[in-house]
């Protein structure tokens, strides 16, 4: 697949100077109307050493305004980083919408070296690849521009580099041990390169095998496709803009009688004197077991759904009570700030992911995506849609890593929703959690009923199924919560 | 200093529980106060085992609204934490404004076991309490409420506690080894503790000692005096914020004649083909120096401050030139975002600390307090006066930690800046660099450089000397921002 990238093509240093004056400009304009775009733009730099990658990156960041780019480069994992999943650190790296990521040494290094250097076998590395092309395709149906740009060198080409570098005193410096390895090893590269390319080929994220032996053809290219492809997208996402405000207005909701949550055994209850007895029991257990857990290095991720008033405060708190403030942290969700809302909808979780060995609860988490954002209208069909996706995705590589995830939905009937409403309103400390909105949200009771439905047929996969929680006996519902996240947590730490 | 919490005080259930509804529902009015105010709560928790620390902050996160709230308590430092000074970890657990940052096993805890296990002798210990002093005092400055409780136990009830404890088999995991050595250390732990007291009671930052014996009578205590400092707080910023906007207008620029910028010789100049030998010696120079710094694990901090147009932009780019991509972040600083806005004006600074072996550039910085925040007026007098001494200790605490600090001010003269922008606004692709506020700036050009001068006098220590480059020829300049961080890096890799 690289012979078109070793035809030789060159451009004249003539040339090259009088094309530079307007691209730039282009550029420049283009980045200004980026700035209140509502995506951002991702470019990709992989390929052969020497090809003019890092080159390349240079003379964007001289030509544009640097305020908008931001260059980045990824080392081997730290000890820190390998606490979490591995593309923890990608998602903290993307770019803020309105701005350009340039990625060199990017998500492809790893798998790339690793295939090259043995150090895994091609169907890990096919794995890989599909975690990279599921984290792009999520990138871009959020409306990221994606570009890759595979800069390549023939073998001779490469050879001929090396040697004019390692001639001039002042440039000797640039040629490391690791590039002359490289060059011996030069068809495994491409081999392996030819396989990548293939694979992660994609129409959202493209890659442009880019002939990197001239100077003046590489930037030019680079630079043209870039500016070409923000220009179109600027276009696309104009016109997206507006169908979907159409669509917006025209949706319909298609009412169903039975649900996942109508099936519930709401009437379970507790005797306080089993309650209290229970309680301190597993309190108990719980306080043992993320000790065990903070020294085997096990996280542990909570979410807490539930209806308003189902008393996922109280059943938290009961968490919290039996374990070590050292070790948890309580992360309510409520409308996103500006840094969180110039991002995918799942950036901000993944910032919050905890250390090895920590509890991170989640009072309210990404599911909004598929609730309130989905009835209230403020994520469009289409959005809401792939977000069930989406969020198995992410929990996955959760699981994958290692993460104990329980996910409860708190439930009470709409009679007793009503009794707790009422009972907030006379009791001075409490009224301040009842909120106008709390009961307007008990109007839609039925469209978030079909909502919580499909969540539960969605993302109750076998790595991260629900917890329904029967919460109109408060008690009850405080030992299921509690003897679920043992349970979880116990089994676990025996196969940990 | 502790027979004043060693009086056996109780409340009774009976009172306990007649005070509390009145209370809960004072402190969450005030929480929804605090909501829109300008300024954060911090709590710390120390003191003896067993005092109720954990106990009292858990009844807090009960009794009030939790998405006010954030507990943090801090481990031993990670590897990437210690690559940073050791209050990277403090300002980043900052409470936000509106909100209650508690702090269990917080800055006070390292120091006060450190001093008991003899790790560090008194004067270290002494000096870790200037440094806590020093950054509780800038964050009182800036608003903040601070208030410190020391939970107190004497000898006897505190072996009463333990031996309770460990009868009942449901509690006895709570009973740790810690905790019984601490008991056997108890003499060394309140002497240490006094002197940590006394040293650190400050009218910004008071300590207050509470009896922990009774879960009633310190529940009460703690939670009566949050209240009153609060509701204090409130009113005094209320009234704060009045003067403040009254000073604001009447605020008078005295003129001096000359300044440590006039003296500068701003005719230097480098000929075309001594400064391309120069440039490319130097980058070469520094690419080794960099990767030299990154193997040894030392860290470099570049501030870039100036006139407009005179050729920042330019210069960082030589620099990045000649570095690895994988080793720099350039940092442009413009308008903070809101999660910035709502911390110390230093806090967007610590966050983006370099780890260990890398270089972070900062384009615009920390000045911008002392130059267009005291120019403009967006800062109050009193604000940008003692930023000095903050902008010092900040320093001071990187310098400590090993890294190397370059602060450059480029200059050129007001005829020079002119010239320039008359060409930024003929070159199409430059013209996006000029903007009307640049013109407005230059008309501020005196008062801008007495600020320059201040800023220079009061922040040129010997740890960290501002270099003044004379930019009017940009091959001079260039150049001896290169050359200027080649020494400093060197000398600092012959010292490392």
């Amino acid at each position: 697949m690289f012979e078109t990238a070793e035809l030789g093509r060159k451009i004249s240093r003539q040339e090259f100077k009088a094309q530079v004056p307007q691209l730039r400009t282009e550029l420049l304009e283009l980045q200004q109307q980026l700035r209140t775009a509502d995506f951002s733009v991702i470019v990709v730099f992989a390929g052969v050493d020497g090809a003019g990658k890092s080159e390349t990156v240079d003379v964007l960041n001289e030509w544009m305004d640097p305020r908008g780019l931001l260059t980045r480069a990824f080392d081997p994992p730290s000890p820190e980083e390998q606490e979490r999943p591995e593309f923890w650190r990608y998602w903290l790296a993307l770019p803020p919408k309105g701005r350009i990521g340039m990625y060199l040494s990017s998500w492809y290094s790893q798998p790339l070296m690793d295939l090259v250097y043995g150090e895994i076998d091609q169907a890990s590395f096919d794995q890989s690849l599909n975690r990279i092309t599921t984290f792009e395709k999520e990138l871009a149906d959020d409306g990221t521009l994606i570009l890759k740009f595979w800069m390549h060198l023939g073998k001779k080409a490469q050879k001929k580099r090396l040697d004019a570098l390692e001639k001039d005193p002042l440039t000797r410096w640039r040629v490391t041990k690791s590039e002359k390895q490289h060059w011996k090893m030069y068809e495994a590269f491409e081999a392996v390169a030819d396989r990548l390319l293939h694979k992660t080929n994609m129409g959202e994220a493209p890659w442009y095998i880019v002939e990197g032996a001239d100077h003046n053809y590489r930037t030019l290219s680079v630079a043209t496709l870039l500016r070409d492809a923000i220009h179109r997208h600027l276009e696309r996402r104009a016109a997206v803009g507006e169908k979907v405000s159409a669509k917006k207005t025209a949706r319909v909701e298609t009412k169903q009688p039975h649900t996942v949550l109508s099936r519930l055994d709401m009437t379970q209850k507790v005797p306080r004197a089993e309650y209290e007895l229970f309680l301190e029991k597993y309190q108990g257990k719980l306080h043992r077991l993320t000790r065990e857990a903070k020294a085997r290095q096990l996280s542990t991720i909570l979410v807490f759904e539930g209806v308003d008033a189902a008393g996922k405060g109280g059943a938290i708190h009961r968490l919290t009570a039996a374990m070590d403030a050292r070790l948890y942290q309580v992360i309510p969700i409520a409308a996103p700030t500006d840094e969180e809302r110039a991002q995918h909808y799942l950036w901000r979780f993944w910032r919050h992911l905890p250390r090895a060995g920590r509890v991170t609860i989640f009072d309210r988490s990404w599911y909004g995506r598929v609730l309130v954002e989905r009835v209230e209208g403020f994520a469009d069909d289409a959005a809401w849609r792939r977000a069930y996706a989406e969020i198995n995705d992410f929990e996955e590589q959760l699981v994958e890593h290692g993460t104990v995830l329980v996910k409860y939905w708190e439930h009470i009937t709409e009679e007793e929703q009503l009794r707790r409403f009422e009972s907030r309103q006379q009791t001075p400390y409490k009224s301040y959690k009842l909120t106008p909105e709390d009961w307007r949200n008990r109007d839609k009771w039925d469209v978030y009923e079909q909502a919580v439905n499909d969540m539960v047929a969605y993302t109750s996969t076998n790595f991260a199924p629900w917890t329904l929680v029967e919460g109109n006996d408060k008690y009850f519902a405080r030992l299921k919560v509690l003897r679920m996240l043992c349970e979880r947590l116990g089994a676990a730490l025996s196969r940990h």
